[in-house]
């Protein structure tokens, strides 16, 4: 059968504006999953992100260096679901942390089901991590406060000057 | 008794940036409900709309036109309650899609019920139309997607140029 | 045009086990909405209650006395959609409390809609009713507190003895 | 790499008392990730069920038998977690309706990872199936209403009598 | 002045069927905030326990024996507002887990303010522990699993033969 | 044994922007839990507020006037974690009006205590203030609505010019 030999290919998009340790656990848990998670910023021109688009590619691909063979850093404009299908990824990845982020989530993994035919699997992230977010680090960082348990080891962040 | 013949008249608020079908099903829905439904576009000034209030007027009013003798479309400033008093209308109308939207629309109904003497009347919003909002259709049409099977037939969204 | 014409009957479903000043508080702020309220004990043949059934029917007429021309209170067997059926009513009314209230109330009143073509109107309890629900006055009942403050005016609850 | 031969094999668990069309739509949305799903039914002798064992395992079985070289139904006792290790299974298969599901789903996953070392992937409901329920079909065909078209076709109810 | 002599007393409430490391964990972290915590078993007649009401007392003890000066045990009949009078407890002290839990623990805490004038005091679980609750220690417990990391220390479950 | 002689401190951050009779209730409620409430403004550059500082802070001094020996009113630089630091405060207190709340409350407070070792204690906003925020008061305010009922008594709000 032709099915097994399709390479599951997976989305995990995001502004990862930075990428934390809860960005990363999720990776790792999933690609056991996938045969390619390829991680994905989107550049939305609307939202001024704090650290410069280079960096926090730069910061993800540190983080996941070990897997350098299976995972892939990229960006893109436009729709996520346009850019899964230039891709050929069947799939997106997202971690669930709250009830709330589950009514976000759900909408907008409808619409891209209904509309853009990809699938959205879901993991729920580990409850150590669930407290964890870009904008609590970009806020301890721009108060000077110590958030270098929340990011992923071996990465320096660096202010966005633009 | 005089009460039979008191004419019960909804208010049926929010930005219809654009109208999308999950507005268009709650309101001929409410239909049985009601004498009259008065669809009225807000004008916020804090938040930029992307399409033109008339043009947004204009669409509800191709959306709903076969109800002309009870649906009217009308524009507003000011505090919901106070335009509800000024055209005498005892309810408004909402929909409800998840428990987030619960919380928001609970806190505003209750201020309006008890400042304004207003009642709101909710329906739950069909499942099918759950993950459809006018901020999902505007993400989609910004960026070129296809966004036809979200908004009401025979309208055409052309982008506010002012 | 005959719409006018229909009379618009709501059903109150519920247990009732006791009425609490919360369902009372619905059953008022409706009125206004609908030309009769019939009040439904579905006779739960799971659910074991605490107080008889003529108990409960007797205990919300004189909660609603003065409006014994619009209110009446009945018992059913079966499903809700049946009954509003043999009744004329094209409408179930249902209090909302809280967010977990929500999700049971989405699913119940979606397939009344799908199935039984009945469309389900909320109001939102006041918060000043939310903590009150019949468990809770059961439970104070129970164990010798003082639930007078959680009960309509003239009830005296008798616990059911067979 | 050995990764890529170690079979993907998902455990769907549940009562399925009986299997409904939101069961059937998940298990097809989720064959694309995995070599084999075991529906699994698991033996809860605390809780009583309207169906037997037999016949709740043959409408599974009826309702994807296209499937049948990838989806197996089997029965346990006992946890989920050393059911899947008797099967070498890595993942747990659920679908998420609501975000009252979601607190639910959340420990138990947290638990089967924490303790069984089995990732759990979850699938987002589709709006049309999220008011379906076992236990919305076990009401309605208690009450002799019309539950068709809410369970998978070519299935015919036959309640447990012993 | 006076205020600061009086003793602040609270209630931590529960089946305790059996303690967790999460029950554990809210206690440690109240203890700077009050002079006395009783934890307290109220003796549900309706709902069956798994443990012994001594079993279930005496590994509480166990779990903060270092504290036993601050540290009560003790098991009540009735509501829990009447216990906290007759123990001059002003206070009644709650973990909040999950949003679930919340809606819960907002009603029954606002009747005890409200009838029994007793403020609740909640903290957060740490989310390690979030998903850790009685019932899936019981759970695992029955199927012969492996619960050791989810009770203190130096606790041995033994079920109750009665 | 020294515990019991040290202040209990606790910071109730917030923007007061202004200060609701909600925030009232709650200050008033947890005074016989601590020795000294410290109400303060985080002076938040990003999010532009409608009202002076000096008023807010002002206005705060009002509200709570009858218990100026145990409440201050201050501003803050800075993370709310350091601020607490600077001032020997253990506890930061926080109402909890409704479960949207939970989710974000339950990630700062997490990160406060994970981080800086300080602990959130939270009281259940009353039902009757649970609808009423600063944003709510600020949307009537705008559009010339009575707000009178919604702030503490002896309040005149002056809207900053600056």
């Amino acid at each position: 059968m032709s099915q097994e030999k399709i390479s599951k290919i997976a989305v995990f998009p995001g502004s990862f504006d930075p990428i934390t340790i809860g960005h990363e656990a999720i990776i790792r848990r999933a690609l056991p999953l996938f045969d390619k998670i390829i991680v994905a910023i989107g550049k939305n021109t609307v939202k001024k992100n704090l650290f410069a688009l280079e960096d926090r590619m730069e910061w993800i691909k540190i983080a996941l260096k070990e897997f350098e063979d299976k995972v892939e850093v990229a960006a893109f404009d436009g729709l996520t679901m346009n850019f899964c299908k230039e891709r050929d990824a069947q799939f997106i990845l997202r971690g669930l942390r709250t009830s709330v982020d589950f009514e976000f989530e759900y909408s907008i993994s409808q619409i891209n089901r209904q509309i853009g035919d990809i699938e959205t699997i879901f993991l729920f992230t580990d409850p150590v991590y669930t407290p964890i977010s870009s904008s609590i680090v970009r806020d301890i960082y721009l108060h000077g406060g110590d958030f270098s348990s929340l990011i992923p080891k071996g990465i320096k962040l660096i202010k966005n000057e633009e």
